[in-house]
C-alpha cells in the first residue's frame, strides 16, 4: 500500500467538487397522499375534482329564488310557499335546481308548515357557497419540488388526490468498518469498540428526508470493504463508509475509492473532521467519514446533508445565530477552519459562551453543546470578552431559560437537573466541570447562576466561606447548602495495597490518579500530604488529572491507577472499595439576584423536596440532614 | 334538544382552563435505542459502561514505558527492545499492561526488527486516550424528558444503553361525523364532501410528537357519536370529534359532552374558529373541532398542541415573527381576536403582506399563506401601508427568495412557478389574483415583482401597453410577452343553447357569469357587449363575480351558470364546450430593475425554455411564438 499524505483542502471548495459533480436525477413514486407528510412532490399536482363539488349552502334556513323576494321589506313582507318559492337547508346542503339564494334561519318567520314570511329581498347566490370554493378542477394545488405539510394533504385530498408522485427517498448505505468495532452491547471487552456511529448517521439522515441502508459491520480487510462498497454502489444513491478515512496503514477507504472510481478529496482543512475522503464510484458520492464521532458527525453535515437537499431539491436550512461573549479564550489551530463546540448561558441578557472539550472522540461534547463556533482559517481565535457569532444547536428559547452550572461536578447537581427538568420542563439546566475554583471565577466574572463549590479552608478549618470573603469581597451573593458528602481513597476491590493515607501511596509507591487545578478534591489532597508531611514529588501521578470523580474511578478500575481521591459514589459506580477520609460540604453559591429570582426559588424548592433528597441518599455517601439552607449571604450594602 | 348560544369566550382564558384541568400521567415504555429518534426520556439515563472500556493508543505508533525514556534527546538517543521496553501499537489498541505512553509512528527509528530508537522523552499517559474519556460509567447522558436527538441515541450506545425508558406518545383520536362525509375519492357525487380533516390532524399530530388514531366516519346521530366518543375516550388520552361543534339543530358535539361528562368551553372568541367545544370525559380531554378546515386547523393547534406538549413535557416552541407592511387595508372583525392568513413578499427589501381570502372554508388559503396575522379582539385593524408583526408559516429564507406574482390568472403562471421549483429549487413563487388591474397597482406601489396583464384597449385595438402609460408614467417598467391565448365563450358539451355572441346571453335570458372589476376578461366582455349594443343590465349575472377562469367553467359545470368567458385550458379541464372570441396577449409586467436581477433574468430564461413551451401549449388553446419577447419598456430618464 503506497503512503498517502492527507490534503488540505478548504471546506467550501470541497463541498464544491463534489456537488457539481454529483449527477442526481431522482426517480418518481406514486405514494397514498395520507403517507406522504414530508414527502417532496415530483410535479405539479392539479386538483381532479372540485371542493366543494356542487353548490352548497353556507347556513342552516331556507333556499329560495331570489327574483321572488325583491319588494320585500317590514312594510310588506313576502309570503314565500314551501317546495315552490323555497326548500329547508341545513349548511352543505346542496342548492336545490332552480334556487338561487339562501336566507338564514333567523331572517324567516313561520307561518305555517307551508309558509314562511320574510322581510328582506336577497341577492342571488347570498349565502350560496359556490362550485369550487376551495379547490377547483385543475387548480394547481402544489407545484414541483414542494415538501408537503399537513395543509397540503388536506388540500391534496379536497382536489380528489389519492395518491401523490413525490419523489423517491435518496438512500444512503452506511458500512461500518474496523476489526475492533462490536455492535452495541452491556459487556464491553478490552479492545472493543461499540459501533454507534451508525445509528447517528441513519438518524440524521431520517430527518433530513434520506432513507438510511445500514450494513454490517466490516472488518479492516481491503478486499471485504471493496466488495462491500460494489454491493452497496449497485444499491444505493449515496455511500458511507466508516473510519479508514485517514492515512494510516489500515486505512483502506481512499485506496478502494481509488480502485474502483475517482478521488474527489482526501483531507480537508478543518479541525475536527479533517480525515475525509470523498470520490465517485459509477458516478455515486462515496463519503469516507472519519472514525471519530464529533468529526463524522460534522463531515456528514458538511457532505452529505447537501447531497440529500440536491436530489430532493432542497434549499438548506441555516441554523439561526447568535453574537455571544467569550467566557474563556478560544485559540484556533493556525492553517485550517476550526469548529468549536460551545456551551452558552443568558447571564443578565448578556449570552456568554464556555468552549467545551476539542477531543474529536468525545461524543457527549455534541451532546452536551448548545452551539458551534466557526473559526476561519487563518483566524487567531477568540480571546476571553470578545464577542463572536455561534450557530445554534437548540432553540434560542430554550437557551435563555437555561440555568448555567459550574464549579466542581457532583452526581447531586445531575439530578437536581433531572428532576428539574420533570418538573418545570421549560426550563433547562447546562453544567461544567471547572473545579470549585473555577466556579467561584465563574460567578465572579458573571459566566454561570449557579456553582458547586467545595473547598476548604486549612486556616479556618471550615469550608467555601474564607473563600467566597477572599474572592467575592464586592459581589451581593448567597451561599445554599447542597449536601454534604463523604471524601475517600477510590481503590481496586479488597484494597490490594492496604491503602490507609496518604504516606501509604508514597510510601507503598503507588500510581496515583489526581485532579485538575482548582478542584476541591486537589485541595484536600494538598492538605492531606501536608499534613502527612509528603511532597508532591513523591506522588507518581500527581500531574495526571481527571477532571470528575467517575473519571478517576475508571482510572482505578481499568488499571491505569492504583488510587484516587473521590466520592464514594464514583466507587460504587464502578464496583470499587473506598476508604472514607472526610466529610465535606457541597454548596451552590450564587448571586442574590440569582437566589430572588424564579429559576432560582424554583431550584430551592427543588433541593428541598423530599425526592432530591430520595435521590441523592440512595446513591450512599451523601446526606441531605441540611440541603437548601442558606450557610452565608453577603451583607448588603 | 334545547337550544344552545355560543360563548365568546378570550382563547387564553380557554386555553388555560383547559390546561390546567387534565391530569396528564405519562405512561413510559422501553424501545430500542435506534428507534427512539425524537422520543422524549422518561427518566434520566446513565451510563452502563465506559467509553473507551480500555486505555486505548490515541496514534499509530509504539506503546512505552515512559520512564524508559527520560533523557532521550538528539545527541543522545534511547534504544528500546521490542517486548520488554515497547509494542506496536494501532490507534484504538489497548496499551497492554505495564506501559504508559505512546510515541507516534513518525517519531521512531527503526534499528532492526526487535530494536527502535528514540530522540525524545514523552510524559506518561502521552497519546493515550483513557478510559471513559467519552462516556464514565454512571455519567448521566441525558436528564429526564429530553427529546432525544441523532447525537444523544450515539452517546446513549456508546453508553452501553440499548434501551431507552421514553414516555409512550399521547394516543389522539380522531372521529370525523357528518352524513355527507365520504372517504377520500376520485368520484364525489353532489351533496358529498370528502373527509380530509383527519388526514391533516393525523400529519399535525405525527409532527408534534403524538400517535394519531383516525376512527371510520360517524353519521350526525347522537347515538352513534357518543357511542364513539365513549370508546375513544377507553382508548386514548385525548379525543378529537370533528364538525358538529356549534350550535344548530344537528351540532351533537356539546350536548354528547355534556351527558358523558363535562363541558368547559362553548365557543371562543376567536375568527374564524369561534365554534369550538372542549370538554372533559373521565378525565379525559375532548375537543369539537369545526367543520371549516381552516377555523379547525387552527382550533387544534390552540387547544390540542398544547396538550400534547403538556403530556411530553416539551414547551411549544413559537413560530418567528417579522414585521410586515400591508399591502392592502385588513379590517377586523370587533369583539373577536381575529386571524387573518397573509402572503408576504420581499420587494426592495421591505416585506410587503397581503391578505387571503378569510372564508374558514378555504383549505388552499392555508396552503398558500406564509404567515398568520393576529389581531386582538377590540383593534380595529391595520391601515394599508401600516406595519404589523405576522407569524411565519414558512422559513424567512424561502420569503426572502420568493418571487411575488400578481395581477390576472393564468395557468402558464403556474407552469413557471412549477418549473422554476424544479430547475431552481432555491426560488420560491407565490401569486395572488387580483385581475390585470389589480396588478398594475401592485406594480405602481412596490407590492409585487411581476403582473401578468391582459387588458385590450378599445381606442387603439392593442393590449395592455396603453394602460401602462397611463398609469405607470413615472415608473421605470418592463413588459415581457409571456404568452397568447384564446378567449371565448365556456358553455355545457355541445352548446345546447346555441351560443355565438354576447347578444345571444341577453337574447336567449341566459345565466352569465362574470369576473370580478379590473379583470381583463370582463374587459373583454364589457367591450363585446358595447359592440353588439346590449347593456349590462340585459345581461342575468352580470353582477356575480368569480376570480378564475376555472372559477367560471366550474360553475357552468355545476349548472349555475349557462355561459361565462375564459380561457380554452379551463373550458377543457371541466369536459365543457368553448367558442373562440378573440386571441389575447397575455404579458407580464416588472419593475426593470427586477427585470434586470437574477431572478429576473432566471424567470426570462424560464419563458424562453422549450419546455415551457411545451408545456404551455399542450393545455390548448395557446400559443408561446413570441414568449419571453420584451413588448415594452419605459423610456430610460
Amino acid at each position: 500500500m503506497r503512503k498517502i499524505y492527507l490534503e488540505d483542502t478548504p471546506l467550501r471548495e470541497a463541498q464544491h467538487n463534489l456537488l457539481q459533480r454529483v449527477p442526481f436525477t431522482a426517480e418518481t413514486e406514486l405514494i397514498p397522499t395520507g403517507a406522504a407528510l414530508g414527502r417532496v412532490t415530483a410535479e405539479a399536482v392539479l386538483a381532479k375534482v372540485s371542493m366543494p363539488n356542487y353548490n352548497a349552502s353556507a347556513m342552516d334556513g331556507i333556499a329560495v329564488k331570489a327574483e321572488k323576494t325583491y319588494g320585500a321589506d317590514e312594510q310588506r313582507p313576502v309570503r314565500l310557499k314551501l317546495g315552490e318559492d323555497y326548500v329547508t337547508v341545513d349548511t352543505g346542503d346542496p342548492i336545490p335546481n332552480g334556487f338561487d339564494a339562501v336566507i338564514m334561519i333567523e331572517h324567516i318567520h313561520q307561518i305555517d308548515e307551508q309558509t314562511v314570511e320574510i322581510m328582506e329581498a336577497v341577492a342571488p347566490w347570498q349565502h350560496i357557497r359556490p362550485i369550487g370554493e376551495d379547490v377547483v378542477v385543475g387548480d394547481m394545488i402544489v407545484p414541483a419540488w414542494h415538501k408537503l405539510r399537513p395543509v397540503d394533504l388536506g388540500a391534496l385530498l379536497a382536489g380528489g388526490i389519492l395518491q401523490v408522485p413525490v419523489l423517491r427517498k435518496p438512500k444512503v448505505a452506511i458500512i461500518p468498518t474496523g476489526t475492533e468495532l462490536i455492535p452495541p452491547a452491556e459487556e464491553v471487552a478490552e479492545g472493543e469498540i461499540i459501533e454507534f456511529n451508525g445509528t447517528v448517521f441513519s438518524a440524521f439522515l431520517q430527518e433530513w428526508g434520506a432513507e438510511a441502508l445500514y450494513r454490517g459491520i466490516v472488518k479492516d480487510d481491503y478486499n471485504l470493504i471493496k466488495a462491500a462498497l460494489q454491493q452497496a454502489v449497485r444499491e444505493a444513491d449515496i455511500v458511507l463508509l466508516n473510519a479508514g478515512s485517514s492515512a494510516g496503514t489500515e486505512d483502506y477507504t481512499v485506496h478502494v475509492i481509488d480502485e474502483l472510481g475517482e478521488v474527489l478529496t482526501h483531507g480537508v482543512a478543518t479541525r475536527p473532521g479533517k480525515p475525509v475522503v470523498i470520490g465517485l464510484v459509477e458516478d455515486k458520492p462515496v463519503i469516507g467519514l472519519p472514525g471519530y464521532p464529533v468529526s463524522a458527525y460534522l463531515a456528514l453535515e458538511w457532505f452529505v446533508r447537501p447531497l440529500v437537499h440536491q436530489y430532493l431539491g432542497q434549499i438548506e436550512l441555516q441554523r439561526p445565530k447568535i453574537t455571544a461573549k467569550m467566557g474563556r479564550r478560544v485559540v484556533s489551530v493556525m492553517g485550517a477552519e476550526d469548529f468549536v463546540r460551545m456551551n452558552i448561558g443568558c447571564i443578565d441578557g448578556q449570552y456568554i459562551a464556555n468552549p467545551l472539550t476539542r477531543a474529536a472522540g468525545v461524543t457527549m461534547s455534541m451532546v452536551r453543546a448548545d452551539g458551534l463556533l466557526r473559526i476561519p482559517a487563518g483566524h487567531l481565535g477568540y480571546e476571553q470578552g470578545e464577542e463572536a457569532e455561534i450557530e445554534l444547536y437548540r432553540p434560542i428559547e430554550h437557551i435563555r431559560q437555561t440555568i448555567v452550572a459550574s464549579g466542581s461536578h457532583d452526581l447531586s447537581v445531575d439530578i437536581l437537573h433531572s428532576l428539574l427538568r420533570e418538573i418545570h420542563p421549560e426550563q433547562f439546566l447546562i453544567s461544567s466541570h471547572i473545579g470549585s475554583m473555577g466556579g467561584i471565577l465563574a460567578i465572579q466574572k458573571g459566566e454561570a447562576h449557579i456553582a458547586g463549590v467545595h473547598l476548604f479552608d486549612e486556616v479556618s478549618g471550615t469550608y467555601n466561606v474564607p473563600f467566597i470573603e477572599k474572592y467575592l469581597p464586592a459581589q451581593d451573593v448567597v451561599l445554599l447548602q447542597l449536601v454534604y458528602r463523604q471524601q475517600g481513597w477510590i481503590v481496586k476491590k479488597g484494597n490490594p495495597h492496604q491503602l490507609q493515607s496518604a504516606a501509604d501511596i508514597a510510601n507503598k509507591r503507588l500510581t496515583y490518579m489526581n485532579r485538575q487545578r482548582g478542584a476541591g478534591t486537589r485541595l484536600l489532597f494538598d492538605y492531606l500530604l501536608k499534613q502527612e508531611g509528603i511532597s508532591r514529588e513523591q506522588i507518581y501521578g500527581y500531574t495526571r488529572e481527571a477532571v470528575s470523580h467517575l473519571s478517576v474511578a475508571a482510572a482505578v478500575a481499568g488499571g491505569t491507577a492504583d488510587a484516587g481521591l473521590g466520592i464514594y459514589s464514583a466507587a460504587a459506580a464502578m464496583d470499587l472499595d473506598f476508604i472514607p477520609v472526610a466529610e465535606e460540604r457541597y454548596d451552590l453559591l450564587m448571586s442574590r439576584k440569582f437566589y430572588q429570582s424564579e429559576q432560582g426559588q424554583t431550584l430551592l424548592e427543588l433541593i428541598r423536596s423530599p425526592r432530591f433528597r430520595e435521590q441523592v441518599e440512595s446513591l450512599g455517601g451523601y446526606s441531605c440532614r441540611d440541603s437548601g439552607n442558606m450557610v452565608y449571604e453577603s451583607n448588603r450594602r
